[in-house]
């Protein structure tokens, strides 16, 4: 049994850039080389979150928009603190959550065909990322 | 160290349609005897979710109400790229989110008594489904 | 590989009572002597939730009117069944999530400098809560 630590660095345009991280998770269970175990992927900081979707267009553009109507930009009690206008990147960020747990079966993780991993940057600016991708197995 | 991978396999009427699955997680992990570590449990698909809750008919009524009303049924920009009419139900399973990990203690997973592990069926049909269980420990 | 097992005990007000359980999680993880893995971190019930946030007070001040605003305190199907007057609790616990995984890597929990990691009892009276954190590495 192994525990094997790779990272994903990305540069988003954060308000709610959605990026298929599917393929970077995929070359780094390659290069694992575990075979049967889990996957799991963090984001470090809390103005970003990881789930899944079909990763098309349409889907990307309605992601933005359901967060617009769920939890909009604007004033919070958070902007008291540090004034930098993000308490709805944060709230965003809290619901949707920070880390994700796949299986790992005969060397591949385990996806729907129209199910990607995906990064979303709910920040109101411009970020450098990095996730942690903790494989775990045989 | 052991990894026992298993496969729950349902028929759902979507249109969240709310199942509870901790007998089936129960059951699997007998058979992997497994006595500690993890069960990570992963949907194969974009349009449903697991998470738990209290299962009982109110609740049961009480998460498809307050779905239609935070993500409503309705147009999306998924409706172009598809014309299948779920925007909604992708939308929904992103918030959610595809998979959960609970700790294996003793040959039991570790659960509230009013606390069960549930899958929803976000789709906006009938679909049969197939869930990852992927248990890790000794 | 090692599994370790150890639980947080915590008195809460409820009503979206908002807790930094890091330091509760650095300190079982020198305890458990893990360098290298995971840990899993789940709720035992059906009216509480787990997820990561900066933790300031003004963030919190917002976690608590933004549920409000999302699934408001009120009537729900649930309360037919035990009367209790929880069902907005059990919503927003389903919604947010009763479980969280993150890399441990060099004998540190990997998170960002303002991401903390939160528990938040949604019930609507005080509760005393467990909370069970499983460490698997080695």
């Amino acid at each position: 049994m192994a525990v094997v630590t790779r990272y994903i660095h990305l540069s988003t345009k954060g308000n709610a850039d959605v990026m298929d991280i599917t393929p970077d998770v995929v070359e780094k269970l390659k290069e694992s080389r575990i075979k049967n175990g889990i996957v799991n992927i963090s984001v470090v900081g809390s103005t970003s979150a990881l789930t899944t979707c079909e990763y098309e267009p349409g889907l990307v553009e309605d992601i933005k928009e359901v967060f617009d109507k769920l939890i909009p930009q604007g004033r919070y009690h958070h902007d008291k603190t540090w004034g930098d206008g993000n308490g709805h990147s944060h709230l965003r960020s809290s619901l949707v959550g920070p880390s994700l747990t796949f299986p790992i079966v005969k060397g591949e993780v385990i996806l729907g065909t129209w199910q990607q991993i995906i990064f979303v940057d709910f920040d109101n600016r411009k970020r450098n990322r990095e996730l942690v991708v903790q494989f775990m197995g045989e």
